[in-house]
C-alpha cells in the first residue's frame, strides 16, 4: 500500500484549511490520533482555565455567593451559545439535565399538546435511550408506540399522531435523515416533532427557528466538547413556550426560585425546563468549550466536516474495501454527518488493539467501528494515518 | 457584651472536639467564618486533587477509555459511599441528577405501586420543589394533593393515602420531623414513604433499612460537600426495587446499556434508578468529598452539631433576644437538625452586609436568617464571633 500520494493530497488540503488555526483551542496528547469526538470532545485550554477559576475562586473564594454573582444565569446563558450553533433565536434553548431527561420533557410537554391523538412515530433506528425515552411516555399515557425506519416515518404520521420524534444524524451510520420532509410531514397531519441533535450539534448545521421545528434536545460531550456528561440541552419554539408545560417542574423552572412560594408557578420563558439545580462543574466547563465555535462560521464547518469524511470514504475505496471493510454510511456527503460507520466482523478487537496505540474510535455492536471527524480539530493527515492503520491490522 | 468567658469555654470545647482534625481536608479561606454548608459545603483537598486528575489524566489523557477505566461504575460506587451515611444497605442508593428530579423518580415508583389510592401527602412546609414535584406527580394521576404541617401529617394518611413525602429536617426551622411516628403511620396504611434528606445526609442520622424506609432522595452539594450543584442521590428499599420502575428509563437505567436492544429492560438492582450519562466532573468531586466521611462516626458528627448548634443557641439567650433576634429554631437539641434560624427584620440586608465581611450565612424570605453548623469543619470559637457580629449590628 503506498498512501505517498494522499499524505500529500492530505496536507495540501490541511493547509488550505480556513479551521486549522482552531486545533490549537484542543489540548490533545501528542501521538494521540482522536476520532472519537462523537461520544466524548477532548480538552479545551479554556476548559481548564475555566474550572481552575471555578474551583479556585468562584467555588473556595466566594462559596455561595457565587450563585448570585454568577451560577443562576449559567443555563440560560450556555443555553444562548448553543443557539446559534442549531439555528435557534436567542432565549430558545436553556442548558439542564442530560439528553434522556430533555427528551422525557420534549415527549410530555407534545403529548400534553396532543392530548386527542393515540400515537407516538419514533425512529426505531434511534438511539436506544430515546426509544426508552418514548415507549415510557407512550406507556404512561395509554398511547401507541409506533416504531418504524427513517424512510417510513413520513408515511407512518397521520390524524392520529402527537408527536414524531428521531434523531437528525443516525448515531450508528451518520445517515442524516429528511428533516424538512420529517418535520412538514408532521406538521400537515397535526402533530408535533421532537429532533434529537446528539450527533449534530457542532457539527452539521440545523435550523431550528427557519424550520419551525417545535423541540429539540441534544448532548453537550460529543461535538460541543462540553467534558465527560456534559450537560445536555433542550429547544422549545417560542410559539409553544407559554402553553407549554414538563412534569419535572422542579424549584429551577419556577417563576421565581428564590420566593419559595408554594404553588409551582411556570418561568415565563424557556427557564421553565429547568428542573433542580444545575450541576456547575460540568456547566461550566461546557461554557468555556462553547467560546470555541464563536465567530466560527458553521459552514465552514460543515465544508471541513464533509472534507475530512469524504477523503476517508475516498481513502476506503482506494484501501480497506479489499481488506474485508465494508462502508455503513451513506456515500453523498450531504446525507453524511461527522463521522463514518465500517462494518468489520473483527471490529471490536481491533477498535480496542488501536486504542491500546493511541488511535482512538469506538465500536457499536454487532460490528461496527466508528470514526468519528471533529471538524473543529481533526486533519486530513490523521485521516491518512487512520487509513494505514486500518490497512494493517 | 462581654464574650470572654464564652470564649473561653469555645477553646475548651474546640480542644476537646474529637473531630477537630477533619477541619483540615476543607480549604476554606483564610479569614472566611463560613455558616452556609447547609447551602453549599467549603471546598475539600481532595475534590481538587481528583478534579485536577480528571481533567488531566482520565479526560485529556485517557479520553473516551475513561468510561471503561473508572466512570461507568461511578454512580453505583458514589451511591455506596453515601448508603452508610444515610442508614442505608450497600447498593440501595445510587448518585445521579438533582434532587428534584429524583424525588420525581420516587414518587412516580411509588404511586406506581399504589395505583388503586388516590392521594398524596406532603408537608406544606416542605422545600417547595418537593411540592411542586409532588403537585406535578398528582396532577398526571388524577390525585389529590394533601399538603398540611408536619405535625398534621400523620393524622392526614389514611387508607386512601397513595404516598407520603417530607423532608427529614426542616429547611428553615431545622426542625426535626418524626421519622418513625409518620413512617409508621404511612406503613399500617399500607402507604409508602419517600424522605428528603437535604438537610440530613452528612449532619444528621438517619437509619433508612431499620426504619424500612420506602424511598429516599436527597442533596450531594450541602453537608456532603460534594460541590456547586453536585448531583443528588436517590435510595430504593431492597424489597421494592424488582417491582419499582420509574418514568425516566433512559439507557443508563437498561440491564445492558451498551447492548443498544431496542426494547427497554430494567437492571435488576438501584441502577435502574439511572436516567442517561452522569456530570463526570460534578460526580467526581462529590466521590471525593465522601472520603473524608470515611471511618467518621455519624454518633460523633451528631454529637458535635447539637453541640455547635446548642452553643449557638446559648448565646442567642444571652445577647441576641434583647437585640430584636427571635429564635425559630427548635430549643430541644434533639429535634434540631444542624443548622438555626433567627427571624429578624432586617435579616437581608445584614446577611449581605456579613458577606461582605467574609461572615457567610443564608437568608430565607420573609425575614429568616439561617446558621449552618457543619460538624465537620465548624468550631465554637467562630460561633462566638458570629454571635459578636450579630450583637453588633
Amino acid at each position: 500500500m503506498n498512501l505517498t500520494a494522499s499524505r500529500e493530497l492530505a496536507r495540501e488540503l490541511d493547509s488550505k484549511d480556513p479551521l486549522a488555526s482552531l486545533r490549537s483551542h484542543f489540548d490533545i496528547p501528542e501521538g494521540t490520533l482522536y476520532f472519537d469526538g462523537n461520544s466524548l470532545g477532548p480538552l479545551t485550554f479554556r476548559s481548564r482555565e475555566v474550572l481552575h477559576r471555578t474551583i479556585e475562586f468562584e467555588w473556595r473564594e466566594r462559596l455561595i455567593r457565587s450563585w448570585d454573582e454568577d451560577w443562576l444565569e449559567m443555563p440560560a446563558r450556555v443555553g444562548n451559545l448553543i443557539a446559534p450553533i442549531i439555528g435557534a433565536l436567542p432565549d430558545t434553548v436553556i442548558c439542564a439535565d442530560n439528553t434522556s431527561i430533555n427528551l422525557h420533557k420534549a415527549l410530555m410537554a407534545a403529548v400534553a399538546l396532543r392530548k386527542d391523538r393515540s400515537e407516538i412515530v419514533v425512529d426505531i433506528n434511534n438511539f436506544p435511550t430515546d426509544i426508552y425515552i418514548a415507549q415510557s411516555v407512550a406507556s404512561q399515557h395509554g398511547m401507541k408506540l409506533v416504531a418504524v425506519p427513517a424512510n417510513e416515518i413520513v408515511s407512518a404520521i397521520n390524524a392520529n399522531t402527537a408527536v414524531v420524534t428521531a434523531t437528525h444524524v443516525d448515531y450508528r451510520t451518520a445517515h442524516i435523515l429528511d428533516v424538512e420532509g420529517i418535520t412538514s410531514a408532521a406538521h400537515s397531519n397535526g402533530a408535533l416533532m421532537v429532533w434529537d441533535l446528539a450527533h449534530t450539534a457542532g457539527a452539521v448545521p440545523f435550523h431550528a427557528a427557519d424550520l419551525d421545528v417545535d423541540f429539540a434536545v441534544g448532548c453537550g460531550y460529543k461535538y460541543l466538547n462540553g467534558g465527560p456528561g456534559a450537560p445536555a440541552f433542550i429547544y422549545v419554539a417560542p410559539r409553544l413556550l407559554a402553553q407549554s408545560g414538563q412534569p419535572l417542574q422542579g424549584w429551577w423552572g419556577h417563576a421565581d426560585p428564590f420566593e419559595f412560594e408554594v404553588d409551582y408557578r411556570p418561568a415565563v420563558g424557556i427557564a421553565r425546563f429547568l428542573t433542580g439545580t444545575p450541576t456547575v462543574l460540568s456547566m461550566k466547563s461546557m461554557e468555556a468549550a462553547l467560546e470555541v465555535f464563536d465567530g466560527v462560521s458553521l459552514r465552514k464547518i460543515r465544508d471541513k466536516s464533509m472534507s475530512l469524511t469524504t477523503f476517508f470514504v475516498d481513502l476506503f475505496d482506494a484501501h480497506l474495501a479489499e481488506k474485508g471493510f465494508t462502508l455503513e454510511s451513506p456515500r453523498d456527503p450531504e446525507s453524511r454527518g461527522s463521522h463514518v460507520a465500517l462494518g468489520f466482523a473483527g471490529g471490536k478487537d481491533l477498535v480496542a488493539a488501536m486504542a491500546s496505540e493511541g488511535i482512538i474510535a469506538d465500536f457499536r455492536p454487532p460490528d461496527l467501528m466508528r470514526f468519528g471527524f471533529a471538524p473543529l480539530y481533526n486533519t486530513h493527515q490523521e485521516v491518512v494515518s487512520l487509513v494505514e492503520r486500518l490497512a494493517s491490522y
